[in-house]
């Protein structure tokens, strides 16, 4: 089969032919990749972010967004079958550990990661496991909502975190109006009461987020902190979601905070560099999102089923994946980027 | 009366006469100080690291860990009377706005805070509000706990949020043995089940936490966080509450986390410094803690009437709160200093 | 003053002539009302229910859902001034006690309840006091939104709590499409993702409710619990939001539970019956409902600010009343009625 | 093998020989059975009130709190082994469905429960599933731990839900200082600081509950609401956990409640009978309880190993199953009984 694979930090990864991966455990699950989406964190791989944290081995498959049609099964596979069509969540993981078992898989102690551990589904198949496979309704189309599986699922996580905070009267920033804002300004408007600001450096993206529910923009213009306390009479925001978490979002973060208020880290890149005299007189929290659990998944796509999250996607054949790349890391991607084989 | 009073940032404070605080509203309480902590945040302000951040005019009277007797009242005034044995709640609270009614007086909208924006309590007599003040039981002696007013107070706050994450098989560490440290470990001994980890320079300190509740000390010779990670089978603790917030805890502490943990930061003076990527890649959490509410303080009585938190203090007569101050700064202070005048 | 007093249990009210309220304490605050809710409580109270809880010495003056302008107000009041347009929390409240202070401001130790244990606000004037006024924008008509006073803020609270167990993909069943029930949707609507079935015997208030935001609306004819487990795929709801409390409601509810749902009870008269083997097998919860907060009733205004949640009104002029409170009792009154002086 | 089989409700089981489980799935384990607790439910299984809840066909082997050894296991587990030390977690739950992913296993919709729905523990083997099965240090022995499967988890369960409101100065009820009751009182001191009322109609099982960490006792003789009242001035509890449930302990709970306080419901056979009005007026909550989560138990016993939780046993041969049975239905069994094969 044909596949998107790695070879060296710093270059461009190649389209080549690979094995189609086979049923090994009881448990596997291969599916045919209707979708795959592509995502800063696969920029962020190329560059070398990751090597140590993931520990993989070059060459390797990427794609860590996967959405498509149950394949092939183990034998002990009871929750799809053949030809269901599905999305993919991110972690394939044990169901035994604590993590597992408390609601918290992302933090499985035994888990695979497709697309940055392990072979991802950029390619025609995708190893997975049974516990990782949402079962969809059929009518859905696996391009339409494979971003779903990773950048929506981490904004929908992050949003919910924060939702429990959210109360009538309370404002919420949003930093960065591209694929993940997009879905967490949604979310933020299925969950929560909030007012949303939403910020970003792009006039013609900030725009478009009004469609999607935000009731402020603010262009980053240099002004941006000052301009979201004007907003908020003076005091910052109970919540701010960084998108972004590089290029100067991360510090801006803090500025836009109000008393008792907690940033929400999902873009990265940066780093945060605060005094700690700054966070104990104001009482502020940062709290670390990474990808959400396979419930988080299956709710996100609830509310996409009840037309709540709709998503804006760049379709490219499998074939295309550098331009596809290169689109993203000069800012000509808009929506998200999906690679269909 | 007399005083301890701030002229200069960077020198010393100095003893002199001033006049003696008058009731000027309906809700004034004068209290007779029985005992003043001291508090590494007053070195802090001498330094001048709270001068823009306070607002204060200079000079004023240091002393923001009271208690004492009632001397005086204001007409509206019911829920104390004249004699009353009282610690004192750090903050004058409104009770009307946003924070006070939701439990959150620290952060209320229209506070003063003696001794460290207005005129505190080292000195003859303290003029707070009715409700900052917490009658106790005449048998009590304000000199022996009067440290519980913000020391204990903050470490109390600071417990009591990380006990919601420590259940039964769970880590903590706790960094810094002193005044709060002290406290801290007596705390979580009586409101989780988690096993304590104490980190300190001293071993001294380290030995005296054993008999507050400590499971595990670990001398801060530069190996700290690897012995932290082989007293966790090599993942890390779920809690750090770090007292210390300055020369490299704040880093260490970063670095004794579990996946998924969270580190809370009390002491502060040095600065928190992490890449973004290693926050979300282990969704790792910052909590900053301020003082404590009214109602934990009256918690934390209770654990001190229950026999649950004991105090270790030195005792100075306000004259010689110079020495006191020095003996802070050089780590010769062994417990809280207390001024009694 | 005119002023509608109950003299009698299971006697009507009487229009009479009555002193009106003079300022007594610092805090009072005094209301000139411009309305004053009529309340299926007020139905209870005439009939004697709340005789014992309330220990009331009649005659008194009925009222406990008011808004109007400040009057006059105590020497220590800061929050309003004369003039202003507010909405009265139904509570008058210490701001002392930990139950005021921890956010529980319904459940302070020394609270009185205007129209429930002393005079009301069916009258030209109330007196309550300065933490129980919500100051409110002055082009908003005190008639307008009076029921939010009590009947909103109840059905907010109530929807308040339910509202952290409805996630995407959840179901919630509100019993009652009336006064509470109308406000409770649109609160639901604002604050959850849930799909929501609203069950009463009305079709026609069921046909409105569509308009608030009802996702099912099932008669209850008899077969409302077969028909609320046939839209849970025979599960029932994760909340069931009992805004009746009798007449046979208070034990469909039971049954439309799913395992580990909850039954939140607000309307009353009846009698919660279950068998302890019913509660325990499937793990379900009965939650009471009181009145609201302080800072729910300011989120409620802020909903009602952002046209979040609208109120149908019908208004009786103040000499009026029994001709309100029959209209109530026999089912003829259509939204809630508010009394005008 | 031998086991204890019920052929009928409302008669004693028997012993009988019967085949041994075989592996048939890939997740399966057969456990040799070290130690099977016998429970009041045992009872109320024998008496058919469970008959309809569970649709299980007589006959079957009773005994849903069990402990051994692993003897063998199916194709899939990687988390036992042959030989293994293993408490039983009483569910076996499929890891797949919403409640497992949730941390709610004991919701599993696919659960089956061994000695209630299918055959149980009281028999020389028991099959359960891979995710059922707890491992042990082996020091420990089966029999003097079984009874934590299910008494003990269940009431560790109940607790670690009343801990989230118990703070210092708060009291907590227990009623029934029987097998649940003592491990109750043990995981509440474990966990809170919570001051223990426990009541009991035996005086002499209330005097064994000042070692396990009562603080108060109090007996059943009809003055028991009041004297509850009485020591925690004339207020009630803040929570009161009823392990009884039945014989007028379900209508005590209630009276001793403090204003928003839980009453936990454990013990069943009675039933839950309050009018709404006094749910509401006082805003007091019912919460339902189950046996735990797989976490729970492990928690449990963790506990267990630190020393926190010991238990009271007493040790009957299988064969003498009927012997137990009457001594736990007659009040003469101390302690938890145990069976052993």
């Amino acid at each position: 089969m044909k596949a998107i694979r790695l070879h060296k930090y710093e270059e461009l990864p190649k389209l080549e032919e690979v094995a189609e991966p086979k049923i090994t455990g009881p448990h596997d699950v291969i599916v045919r990749i209707g979708g795959a989406g592509l995502c800063r964190t696969d920029l962020h791989i190329i560059e070398g972010q990751w090597a140590e944290k993931s520990g993989v081995t070059l060459p390797y498959t990427l794609g860590h967004e996967n959405a498509g049609w149950v394949q092939e099964i183990g034998s002990a596979v009871s929750n799809v079958a053949v030809g269901d069509t599905v999305i993919v969540h991110p972690l394939i993981t044990c169901g035994l550990c604590r993590a597992c078992r408390a609601g918290n898989d992302m933090h499985c102690s035994n888990s695979a990661f497709p697309g940055i551990s392990v072979d991802g589904g950029m390619a025609n198949f995708l190893k997975t496991s049974a516990r990782a496979v949402v079962k969809l309704d059929p009518s859905l189309a696996p391009k339409d909502i494979a971003a779903l599986a990773d950048a929506g699922l981490t904004a929908y996580h992050a949003v919910k975190k924060a939702a429990t905070q959210l109360y009538p009267g309370t404002k919420v920033v949003v930093i960065g109006a591209g694929g993940l804002g997009h879905i967490g300004v949604q979310c933020l408007k299925a969950l929560t009461p909030a007012e949303i600001i939403v910020v970003d450096r792009s006039p013609a993206a900030l725009e478009l987020t009004r469609s999607w529910g935000a009731d402020h923009t603010v262009v980053a213009d240099g002004s941006q902190v000052a301009k979201v306390k004007d907003l908020t009479d003076g005091q910052g925001a109970e919540a701010v979601i960084d998108f972004v978490g590089e290029q100067g979002a991360e510090h801006d973060a803090v500025g836009m905070l109000r008393r008792a208020g907690s940033h929400y880290i999902i873009g990265y890149g940066g780093k945060l560099d605060v005094p700690t005299i700054d966070i104990i007189s104001t009482e502020i929290n940062f709290i670390g999102n990474l990808v959400g659990t396979y419930n988080d998944l299956a709710e996100l796509m609830t509310l996409t089923a009840q037309g709540k999250v709709k998503l804006h996607t760049a379709v490219y054949p499998l074939d295309a994946a550098t331009d596809a790349i290169n689109d993203l890391d000069s800012g000509k991607l808009r929506g998200r980027g999906i690679l269909v084989p």
